[in-house]
């Protein structure tokens, strides 16, 4: 993407000031006491499924930057009271990024132009201590819970996943909303399937699914601002396409610096789609409430997640 | 607690074999797609509330076998595309016990006689890799989502806080229904009010919140069983009493050890309570959507948790 | 200490440029191979001692910003072939501060008016990668060795530890080496002994050993110059005396900005002088040979060391 | 190796009770105050080594079991007086395996048929809270110092390394003697060169330099014993041979277990011998001092070092 097209773009997406000078929570604020009540009145079949991969040393890292959790055993048979043998309790610790797998991105984790969401200052908020404004904190409390949206693109499309280098379009949203019967609402988190998460899931390619992928394209964060979506999230690595030419454009990661940079809009990554996709494909329904919470992690650039859809 | 005492409520509560041999779910089992949807049916405001403490330096760990969470940066302002200079991201790493704030325990936590829930053999479940059996993936995938009832008993006796030696008794369990004018149902979530939680959140004071506190007498076990609950959360540090009488016994954590390991009942530790009961307590409505999905850590012995109501 | 005294005086002792415009490696530089074979000329009696303290949960650290090593077990009775049962391996894993317990200070870990050792410039140098220049890595490669000279100030003035108030003086240093027969040689590392080091390992105190305490006045900075010292370490945990007066003054921690910042000094801090003092107040011999290499961790603010004396 | 001729050497070399029930530092002991002035004897030329490789994420660790050392940055800029803007400090953070890069194994190591070194039992010396006897702490204090005697193998071979399946033999140490003109002495401290270090330090090829690869015969450990030695360190991952036949064989890492369970032998990994062995042949002498001291870390498994070798 050039640059002045990104900058035209960002301009009209920009969020900065409309929920308040002070505001850390950004297109989370579309989600009101209606669209809650909404989400619920979608728990019509009592299903549940969770959306998140497993976190321990088989995670999807490559382990150069981020690497997959540990969990070190502190205690193990120890004695609750020590005249009392055989009453025991055991303990751990995990060690892990918190980037590692499924996981939702703060809004202090990318920025460009020395400015984060809202305006505020990169130098100011980003320190050695973590994200003293736009961290993790703020979208866990009270934690993301909306209605959600969920659009197959891979089935759109008719394959299992989509090819390496797809870059998915608005017209392909509209398209899957056509198809699917349905249509956005006010304070949705979109949820995105690719099928790119088989190349982990199935084939245990971590290199493959880790590497160059399949997504959003940048203008597709148009079309979550023209909806007022509250969040989107997807089952790959990026939620946006990873290819050699954005990588190497002057707008790296453009879909991500639009939704959490200039919009606001909370990115959820690595959220494991295809139980949940299975079951709307049979029974016709692509709406739900999804619960996804944060850990309220001070300061927190990120934030492991095991999201929860319920139908 | 008498040892023999406690051997005849264990006998009488025990679910072992109940949901087939190879069960590492217990009471979650509870749950079913009607209780999903009652649960959904609950939501009738759109009034959201996260029950969880802040993970950071300044959680109510005291630092001794446990501690509280670090949290390191490991990028900051790192260019995307080396030759854009300005467009970066920041990455960061979290070292934690999954015990240290508001959490699930995995019924692999405690055991005594050398069994786990389900007669699971602890010399070969438990060891230095983690919970071979009985780990908290087992209760994160699908997750725990149910209705969710509170029963305030902090409220019931008129104080702001229960005294440090208070034990909850099954007769207050009931007062507290009939004061509320709710029914625990099957599956219900019980989330337990001692007001405790203020001695940290309010009063800042590590030691009187991690020592000796008021919560539910192991006589409550048998109450959460004869209603076929499907979890019990509370807001002290350790869901049951813990006072120098109970702890010096021949049964100590005896509620834990009941419920996690005999019935397979899961425990939620450290729930801040506290605007959601003032709320209850102004709508008069104690029933609520609980969405508080464990982590899918692999072999953990808990999980941290960011815990949502919603009604 | 007043800032444009401490300007003055820091003009006078800086070395920068002295070693070259790249030297990262400051008075070490002091240590030929004269020097060395002096070392090991001091070796008489085939005396071994260690100097450090212990890495573990029980050090000195408080747990605020800094906190006690903690060491995680990762494999314990893992068969080295599957097929061979009973021949077994164990691992482990330790978290911890470079600061931690005995230990040296990288250049790096201190600097004013946004400078480091030789003028590298702060912003450029020290990042959330650790130090780009100026890491203990120059500092242990090849290590830190030579002759050591032990000062001890608490037997000079008849005390088993000097009061926490007390700085010792360029006199005090002078009166050491004549009541103990000696003469600082260039190269010497001065090991000092304030007595401190009793309140953590007799009183098992370890808020009086990490708060105020007995120590080098920033003069001694004067002195360690005009000796050619290639090193300064002591058996507090600061070096250097800290009061209210210096910490609240314009010029924190005097001494380590001389020493590390203008001089290129290291800091060997918390060496446990006890058994080595005693050992020498009975011989009369307070020279020795000192191997204390710190770990080379690439871009590290210190490292810890087990430091052995050999007489 | 056959188990009956492994057995038949072990019980040869045991030295358990050798020197008392208690002993934790087996040959060690072997290090009288002769030795110690035998060792600071060799300094002749005052050439100061460095035989340690750099902790950091490029080091040699594959990343399964064992990783690299990450260090976390968690004070940076932080003024030391808030007061007084610019007077800063930096701090971090280290999490790394014990056996990440150059370190010594304890004896609680390895074991087989349930007894460590001097007849500890397995099962009750070794814990999720690391070994209980036989940990790191009893070499490091007062740590690993004496006369070191260079064997360089690949040398007299005529080789840079040796082949990835060289065993070391008898033949081959006394050979070297011979060549090199050297003698072992009592409580000195075999350094073997096998040049395999050069495929990660030159070559870069992790995976070559931890997979198979030359090193000692178990039957060198019988000449270890016989020259009362009192450790044993090499240039590669395992000091010993490590061949598909061993690791298959009833007694994988044969060395290891006759040197750390039945000898009391410490054995030192990955030192990097290049430099050192560079001047030996130089200047034809291969006996240093050799300082190498264990971090003083509790219960440990082993601990990393920065070895230094003085001549």
């Amino acid at each position: 993407m050039r640059r002045s097209d990104f900058d035209q773009l960002a301009e009209k997406l920009r969020n900065w000031g409309r929920w308040g000078a002070a505001d850390q929570r950004g297109c989370l604020n579309h989600i009101g006491a209606e669209t809650l009540k909404n989400a619920a009145a979608e728990v019509k079949d009592g299903k549940l499924f969770n959306l998140g991969l497993r976190f321990d040393r088989n995670g999807p890292q490559l382990g150069g930057g981020r690497f997959n959790p540990r969990v070190y055993v502190t205690d193990l048979f120890t004695p609750l009271n020590p005249a009392v043998p055989g009453v025991c309790y055991a303990d751990d610790v995990i060690h892990m990024p918190l980037q590692s797998a499924t996981q939702w991105d703060a809004f202090a984790h990318v920025h460009y132009d020395g400015q984060l969401y809202n305006g505020c200052s990169a130098r100011e908020c980003l320190t050695e201590k973590g994200a003293a404004k736009m961290g993790i904190e703020h979208l866990a409390s009270p934690g993301i819970l909306s209605r959600g949206l969920l659009l197959d693109i891979a089935r759109l499309k008719g394959v299992d996943r989509l090819p390496l280098d797809y870059a998915i379009t608005v017209d392909d949203l509209n398209a899957a909303c056509a198809r699917q019967g349905v249509k956005p609402a006010v304070g949705d988190i979109l949820l995105v399937r690719t099928g790119h998460m088989q190349r982990f899931t199935v084939d245990g390619d971590r290199a493959a699914f880790m590497g160059l992928q399949p997504g959003l394209s940048p203008a597709c964060a148009e079309w979550a601002h023209d909806h007022s979506l509250a969040a989107v999230a997807a089952d790959n690595m990026a939620v946006e396409i990873l290819d050699r030419e954005s990588l190497a454009s002057e707008t790296p990661l453009a879909f991500h610096m639009l939704a959490l940079r200039d919009m606001g809009l909370p990115l959820g990554e690595m959220f494991n789609l295809e139980a949940l996709a299975a079951d709307c494909a049979e029974d016709g329904r692509y709406t739900l409430m999804l619960s996804a919470p944060p850990l309220e992690v001070t300061n927190g650039f990120g934030s492991p997640v095991n999201p929860l859809a319920l139908k």
